[in-house]
């Protein structure tokens, strides 16, 4: 298909497709003549991709490049592919390690991994900036006074493992790797928003439930 | 207390304490003299909570002030003062009702309402913030041609309704009413992030458990 048609298609504007081909977000076409390049199926999902992340998910441009090239890069191995694409999103800041809440939290994570048997996850540990992000959130609730342990954040850990098995059983459903990888981004940025909904929503009704609406 | 001790004990400043004070987030100690102030139990819970929406959550000063004082109003039944103090923290932007695609996200979430059974969001509709951006995040989805319907979003919805279920007991535990609103609202803005990091560890678990660390 030409530009004017894959415009119409994605509903990104033909200026705005090309500010992204001219910052490396979207490959060049197949150049036809002088004027004139062809696109396909291909630039369609990967120009839905770079809008979620920057029109939507608000990623910046240098982020958006870098999670690209980790989605395109077929030399690495799937769970490190996926990781090193969702690991490029900006992430919650670093933990302070000067700061005592953050070695109480850094503990309850790791009693929390154990309890759950998440061996995986506590071998790749703070190289993992997920793992460095929870830490430092939970440093944030200790440091303000609020309760959060192991024992309590382990349903959580459960319920949300749940999702993570749905997450990749759906992702399995795509053929080819790139395409695993662009939904597992694409989920990452989108999908998050819904399920925080989700969640806001659920307490509603739960409250209504119990508390009835007055 | 006073104020030296208040600050000391909350880790917030001085002049960030009468910063609060003068925006009126935070009520004025009971007056001993003409110079110095006394402040409870009730003072430090308060201002982790202002601390919480304020430093960590980056909610707007208006916001806040308008998240507690819904959190101070005795005069609502409890499902509504739990949705007003969490319906005055920042949302999602509303749905464009112009878009096609807002009708049909509508129409989905609205099938997706009636299988879970969950009356009263229907009932609420619109009316609540929650809502409407729950509609305006499956339109973002279904507009750049990923798919978001109520068979994909139901498993996820019966997952976060059993965390909900699991955040209202948690506020059972606290003594009044007004604790349990200011436990609602600390846990939407501190500990949906610690729930959403708990989900992308579980993907690196889940993802290591199928295919390995290459």
């Amino acid at each position: 298909m030409r530009l004017a048609e894959l415009s119409e298609r994605s509903g990104v504007s033909t200026a705005t497709i090309k500010y992204y081909l001219r910052e490396g977000l979207l490959a060049p076409g197949r150049q036809i003549n002088a004027t004139t390049a062809e696109y396909d199926e291909e630039h369609l999902r990967r120009l839905r991709l770079v809008r979620a992340l920057i029109q939507v998910g608000k990623v910046p441009v240098a982020n958006a490049r870098e999670v690209l090239k980790h989605v395109d890069d077929e030399s690495l191995g799937r769970t490190i592919r996926l990781g090193a694409a969702l690991w490029a999103l900006p992430q919650a800041p670093d933990p302070d390690e000067e700061d005592p809440a953050t070695v109480a939290a850094a503990a309850e994570v790791d009693r929390l991994l154990r309890t759950l048997g998440w061996e995986s996850a506590r071998e790749i540990g703070p190289l993992s900036p997920v793992h460095r992000s929870l830490v430092a959130l939970v440093a944030t609730l200790l440091r303000l006074g609020y309760p959060c342990d192991a024992e309590l954040m382990r349903p959580y850990a459960e319920l949300m493992y749940r999702a993570a098995v749905r997450d990749l059983d759906r992702l399995e459903t795509y053929e080819s790797d790139t395409e695993k990888v662009e939904t597992a981004v694409s989920s990452a940025v989108l999908f998050e928003p819904v399920l925080r909904s989700l969640h806001r929503l659920a307490q509603e009704v739960e409250s209504a439930r119990r508390y009835g609406i007055e």
